[in-house]
């Protein structure tokens, strides 16, 4: 593991935000994006957060992304929508779509939000996890912006690590934050890796002969392993299926590589849905509910050896909590990194 | 693997409705119960099928489901329904709670039905498959009826092997249909497994030492495993909230084991959404989409030693097709014990 130094998180959200100024994003935006691609270092989101900035800003000045969309509902009916996010930058599109599932949740009860024409937006919990400042339960899903992932007994990668995010309010317990790749890694993680100069664990990723790949450096040889074989596999292609083809989004072979390509649009396909408690029961009720079970989780007996069991979430809620005291956790790597485009930008550096 | 008979489909629904009709149910819910039921062994989930006769039995005998039942909406809004099962017979309440969820999409474009004081209602893809014929894509989630899964590094079995059936319909191909436990088996495959008298694969089962368990006759001495370790298990969690606690359903401790208990209403909890495609884009357009992805998977270049890429649903397919042309394929041990019920029951056997 590399050395993890900690800056303030107005100074790592100032920095993103010169650096989106400096390629032609207004103020404003900037600053809506920069707090949600700083808040995923903050939950632990390593790999989909200011780590991603050289290259959102490579195919910003490539110009596979659009800097002054018209994002909008292009269909609606009372609990679904359709946003056409105008291949603007994802968390701008993503923070729009979830804002309309919440709202028509209020009335419908759930709300079924589809994307098209977006970008990559950072890790799926962030989204899943708005509607619960609403008493609602968060669902989302998204195509991966790469390819990594063939189907099961293949070799061409035809899917992606189709993530899947689920945010459960709870009363006194951190929330239930299920954030989870349909691979057993999701390539964001072999990125860091590779920055880092580490080695991968064997169950990753493998190669086009079916041996395993541990250097995440020569990942570009290989393809990330599907959880539970098939199964992850199955559910791959069903939110590749949802979150692409069904709103008219990249799926299968049309996805871009985006790390490879920065001229071309990705039409990135996500689906927020939001769950409003109240129409089912009252949500104190619900949320004691959801107390009463994480605590018959942690309190249960463990495997010999076992420290603690653990609940979705609790690890990056505890990430959380230590970065709002310690600061923003950022990699010496990574740092060097991000000083060498505010040089490249003529931005001041990061620190 | 043991002997499979076939028997003509009227043949079986038959005996399955004379069984209902000897224990009180009348004869038209016996024969919307046989149908569903015996659908099961056509698509080849047969741990889900007649299989679970003698045991539904026992338990409608021993006072634990409710023959009369007023399922009904309890709660609802534009999309969403909560559905009180009123303890009927699952395979009852899961298809008004599908049809409500149906109707509700067809204005509002997604609706969200759960359901609350229900039972077992046999394989997920069944309910997940019912929107399919008004071009719709089902989603169902539900609460096991057992508890053989134990948080991740844990040993108390505190839950269930949840299950999660999408099924997206197509034009010229067969639907896709996954329909999948969030543990590497089903409990029913265990069921089958003993019956059959076979031996389970590694990686399905383990003893409360962590040890592989290979036998399924002594599957009381330990617990499923998760897919993909602690994303099955946390998957398996959301699943169980979602279809479980926030229907006022059993999750977690509250789930009564079935397999043993004849007396308990088990108040099982499931969900069925239901999605109109053509609020999101034409449905011929959207069902040849399907077929094209489709078709690049299935023609994808394989590992060596692949005879051919699946697809989710495609296996349950043929079998359909291969059991409408041939009947109903039963094994022999479980023919025997549907004619010792018939001899219980004093009913005509099955033959």
């Amino acid at each position: 593991m590399s050395e993890i130094l900690r800056f303030a998180i107005k100074d790592v959200e100032a920095f993103v935000v010169r650096a989106y100024e400096s390629v032609g994003i207004s103020a404003a935006e900037a600053k809506r994006i920069a707090e949600l691609q700083v808040r995923a270092d903050l939950i632990g989101a390593d790999g989909h957060g200011v780590f991603r900035l050289p290259q959102y800003i490579r195919r910003i000045k490539g110009g596979a992304v659009n800097l002054k969309p018209d994002i909008r509902l292009a269909r609606e009916a009372p609990a679904m929508g359709l946003v056409d996010g105008d291949n603007g930058m994802g968390h701008l599109v993503m923070r729009y779509a979830t804002e309309k599932a919440i709202e028509k949740a209020k009335s419908a009860g759930v709300a079924w939000v589809g994307v098209q024409h977006s970008n990559h937006a950072g890790p799926a919990s962030l989204y899943a996890s708005m509607p619960m400042t609403h008493d609602m339960i968060g669902l989302y899903l998204a195509v991966g912006n790469a390819n990594h992932l063939p189907p099961w007994g293949g070799i061409d990668m035809l899917l992606s690590t189709n993530p899947i995010a689920v945010a459960v309010p709870a009363d006194k317990e951190p929330p239930i934050v299920l954030d989870m790749a349909t691979t057993v890694a999701a390539y964001g993680k072999v990125k860091t890796k590779a920055q880092r100069g580490e080695m991968m664990p064997e169950g990753w990723m493998m190669d086009r002969q079916g041996k395993p790949l541990l250097d995440p450096k020569k990942s570009n040889e290989g393809f990330l392993l599907p959880i539970g074989g098939y199964k992850g596999y199955g559910l791959s292609m069903i939110i590749g299926l949802l979150a692409g083809t069904l709103n008219g989004a990249a799926n299968g072979r049309d996805v871009v590589d985006f790390n490879f390509d920065s001229t071309s649009p990705t039409n990135t396909g996500h689906v927020i849905v939001a769950i409003n408690v109240s129409m089912f029961q009252p949500v104190s009720e619900f949320k004691q509910s959801v107390d009463a079970f994480v605590r018959d989780i942690r309190n249960s007996q463990r495997l010999p050896g076992v420290d603690a069991i653990r609940l979705p979430g609790e690890g990056s809620h505890a990430r959380l909590e230590e970065s709002l005291r310690l600061g923003v956790p950022l990699s010496g790597p990574l740092v060097k990194a991000l000083n060498e485009l505010a040089g490249e930008l003529k931005i001041a550096p990061l620190g």
